[in-house]
């Protein structure tokens, strides 16, 4: 088919030319001299972006999954008690693997749509008084809904209830587009991914780690090899990998950390913030809802958008897909069918969102949705214009 | 700035990702053994874009300008008569070229937005009962101005007119994209480059001629040597060039031509006028005018739209490309400041075409022009659908 | 510095243009409705190269480290025997990985420089008349010494014995270059990697299973997320991944597998042994020895070559690679300091390889080895014609 | 085949990394508001390589053949008395374009395998008293025969007899490699090409201009258009050009003045000498003769090897590419047939010349040719080592 492929999923991401360019190179010797002049300054920039100053990060050859699997094995031990909750199918994941790696889940189902229940999680940390819970799972952005939960709010009930638990993040497709604090917020693991906000292909897995999850690590019970942070930590710490690392995604994330830095962080939140305000007022404009319930859990990197009765969700995608060249994303599991999701996260402008939802107002418009055509496109437009107004405003 | 570069100038064209791969490739020797099993089959296949069976095509390590000039210092000489017209930037430059390589130039200056005047051509060639008039040119497409004109029916005024004047035609913006016969209309010389429907970057100057050109050149007593046929033929018929070629674009041309074949070129020229008619839709809906006067002189390769009174096109192109990352064309010459173009040809889509829709918005609400936001893009879209259901109803 | 890096490190091997041609490209949605025609093919072409007609193939986003993993984490249990032997540095990190995931290891210790002992092999599996012996491991290739051992050999003292031990192979540096037969040889689990023969960045880990190992994986009592075959079985089926998969380097795999298809696997053994004898032939005539102790060991996709008496292996390498631009494989372990290593595997072919060995001499007497200049390339330039004389006249 | 193409042909060379990452992008707006500030930059930087401080550099779109034509086309008219000098294929072609230009070309013919006939020249400048000569030409390097003239001593002689012709130099396969120095020598135009010493595709012409050659165009009576320095000039002040160039090759001229600047003009020359003297070296070992017929024509760029008799050089050429991936260069012309040729410029270092070396013992004995295998590899390795203790014995 001609023209671009628009791809508008929530990771993989588009990549950036700087990202693809550093990645078309030869093969080169991972063990070679000049190596660590690669690798220490990324792992060294690597925590800037998680803000983590007093820990150690992690790189695995492997997905997000891979590092998940690696937070839980090296720091907790079987049988541990964890509390978590699910309300996506990321969500549900994670605690599907807490449950096979052998810990005793607490886990409190709530609604899709909304995001960790910070009051429960507090009632249950008071009433924990003999701190049998060794840990709390937070999933930042549940990428199946579209929600963000607030990570701070359970660090301020593990503190007021005076908790020792480690506080695990899953910030796969928040961590570089949404604000993340991870020294700040008190964060022992956080995991992210190099296809979603680092704006890198599939194939890294991020670990970042306090060093009360480094302490925990050493005394961790479970087995682990591939995933061993004794074994990364002891060639890390000299510039190498404990086995051979993908050398290409390495490159590729040195060029999108830098231009992470060049933008800016706290830039790359606000544009998203933006881009993301775009999206949401064309769903409103075309008068569907989004599966995330209240405006306190919008995402900024994903909207899944719910369909009216009658409209196969598979078939919007599905029709998107072959007949505009669009890659939106489908729904999983409980929403399956029913929803559709935009990413919006990593290399984007406002051209690029208005050209995702003008593919998806006439994908729409195709599979029967009543929707007026430009309406959505045409209330992004104008939310762009009045928050550009407002912050001239403001500036001036 | 964050996100992809929105390229909607008429040329160069957005690489397929096919194109852009073949041309990543380490150097080469171009006068290896297996050279000529690139080219020849180049210069075979290049032909059947031009629709030219019975002549040949030449492939110059330049811009469409040096195949301009290759025509007719080759197939010309000093003191020809030849017939013109100018109604945009392009076909001034052509006359331009004419006037400086010695040429007798009778040029007609027809009002900009309106194209070759055929009625003219055939009064003068019926008048011209002499012979004089050694050649007759047409540009196809004015990329300034965004019209098409009949190169047809030039052919039919030569005819009814029982004249033997070499038919030259500019198609540098339009083969590849819209029907051009070479045979079929009795082209002598059609000029093309890479970077328009071929979806090549620049630096390819293509000309396709007809035996009677071939042997016009044999008396051409213009002086060339960078663009000499015979050097060319001398070394093309063997597949190797006189001098050392651009081997990565011609890789790139290989991938280009499969691609232009795997579609068809009627299907190819019928999306881009099913794509122009969105844009046309949107130019409408935002009560712009295009430049070009009527309809019969619509392109489907690129739209030149009338700024409203007091709107700087200048300060449209530019802040387009500072604030949303997107290049759009811009006026030139006699419209500079006067019009912004739209290019859409090449490797396009509906999506495309909404992004750059969508992208004109923004910049024309803010640089002050009264349109309503979505417009456009509402329908471009309710534009494409009809258009799709049309084909569905003529398929039934 | 100027010029190609030379890499002649036994891998990460050159990668050929067509492979990094076909991981340039930008990301894809790999939910989408025709991934799986990408993936399916995918999985039956890479169970052609293990020759493993009857069981399947995981592909892993890992290093062959991970794949190692999946192997023994799914098909045994902690508590299991299993029978391995070590003489390298590969081959003594799979012992230690096998201890470490619990299993009770019966580990036979051999000079290095040798391979697997099949007769004390036999001596074991013939004594084990319980059958208590649940996987027999071999490693086919010991990258860190450049010893191959007989996998055959090994199978044929499995059926001897009537034991119905599962085989395990670590091909990582061997599959793709060296004779491997999984269906005859009655293979349960051999894993290799993208990084070696087949031509690729790091990245990928392969595991290709019998029946037998599929089956044995259903009651296997590891706990295993990441690398669960069942996780993977169930996504795989319907040409999909549990987690996002590394899209380009699938791509890569695709083009890699076509090259290798194209030149044949038996050709590929071939010229892997006819470069091999090239290095070979030169390490003999600059008075050198390899580390493997005798002929049936060499291995034909990489040498490690004992260095003199005081010279310092470190030096040799650093000293390469610092004034040569030349990657040149260092001793590990064991051997660190007293060997260094010529990696001839992959996309490779004469000239390469002498201009490997010419970087080697220039290097070897910068160091102080006392070897005659042009040596070492002139005698494998006369093994190369020599075996090419043969060949002609086996021919005629 | 398997494994990398060996380029070694006098140009188009090997194109580093950085360069051709550099070049992998996506298209861009050659009209856009930062276009300048990529081109502007180019230009002045590209003067330094020419060591040129006074005059302008054209980039044209096309081969170095096009820049000869951009030269003489716009400085001279026909009619002009012109002194040349013919010793080889390239110095031929450029009095043959000459002659096609309509100059009274005064072509000293000299043996192949010597240079420019300084002492000739000198005596024809003295004995011109009226100064009828408008120009003087020198190839600095004859690509086709490996021989180096005196550009300085030209210049010497055009002083001495005080006269004051234009001096062109053919710097294709010379400047960025060999020493020259625009200014210092009074070069009026210098032609180069990106494919040789700039390690770039080929597809720009560069050409080098003194204020007094600008004067001259001014006056200059040949038709130009596509060559034309005002049509330059008129854009190029403003940072574009007058067609569309060829933006790829421009990003990739960056990256390469880049490494360039980063290696030192003095460095590269330092670095071809050495390497040039690697081959040399060589083919004395081999026994064999270069076609420069004393060690003041050597080029540093370049070898052309004269077989024995009875060995016929087209077969040497094709068995190099068919039997073992090396491009060779050809004899041309006069000497087909009878030399090959090495290219040893560009991106190169030992480890590349020692496989170069390898590759051609290989193909010379496969041909017939009686030399020692590994003699002259193990000569040039001898060199290099000689060279660099005598560096380091200096430097102490």
């Amino acid at each position: 088919m001609s023209g671009y492929v628009h791809l508008f999923i929530p990771g993989p991401t588009n990549i950036p030319e700087e990202v693809r360019q550093a990645m078309n190179l030869s093969m080169e010797d991972m063990r070679s001299a000049r190596f660590p002049e690669l690798t220490l300054p990324l792992f060294a920039d690597l925590k800037k972006v998680f803000k983590n100053e007093t820990g150690r990060v992690f790189i695995y050859p492997s997905s997000g999954t891979g590092a998940w699997e690696a937070a839980m094995t090296n720091v907790l031990s079987p049988g541990d008690n964890v509390l978590m909750s699910r309300f996506g199918q990321f969500s549900h994941l994670w605690v599907d693997m807490a449950e096979r790696l052998g810990f005793k889940v607490d886990c409190l189902d709530m609604e899709w749509g909304t995001g960790v229940p910070v009051e429960l999680y507090a009632e249950k940390l008071a009433a924990d008084k003999a701190h049998r819970i060794k840990a709390v799972f937070v999933t930042q952005n549940e990428t199946a809904t579209g929600v963000t939960s607030d990570v701070a709010a359970v660090r301020r009930a593990l503190d007021a209830a005076g908790h020792p638990a480690l506080l695990f993040v899953d910030g796969v497709s928040s961590i570089g587009s949404i604000d993340f604090r991870q020294d700040e917020w008190g964060v022992d693991c956080a995991v992210s991914g190099s296809q979603k906000g680092f704006m890198l292909p599939a194939g890294l897995g991020f670990l970042s780690v306090s060093q009360k999850a480094l302490e925990a690590s050493k005394t961790g019970r479970h087995i682990r090899c591939y995933f061993s942070f004794e074994d990364m930590i002891k060639t890390n710490d000299i510039g190498y990998f404990p086995y051979t690392p993908p050398t290409q995604l390495l490159r590729g994330l040195r060029a999108s950390l830098e231009l992470i830095f060049e933008e800016g962080l706290e830039n790359i939140f606000a544009r998203h913030h933006h881009l993301a305000n775009g999206v949401r007022a064309a769903v409103t404009a075309w008068g569907l809802k989004l599966c995330a319930t209240e405006p306190k859990w919008h995402s900024d990197t994903v909207s899944a958008i719910r369909l009216p009765e009658g409209i196969d969700g598979v078939e919007v995608i599905q029709h998107a897909y072959r007949a505009y060249n669009t890659s939106l994303g489908s729904g999983l599991s409980k929403v399956a069918g029913k929803v559709f999701r935009i990413g919006h996260l990593g290399s984007l402008n406002e051209g690029m969102v208005l050209g995702a939802l003008g593919a998806a107002e006439l994908t729409l418009l195709d599979c029967g949705v009543k929707i007026e055509a430009g309406s959505g496109v045409g209330a992004a437009i104008n939310q762009f214009r009045a928050a550009a107004t407002a912050t001239t405003a403001r500036a001036a």
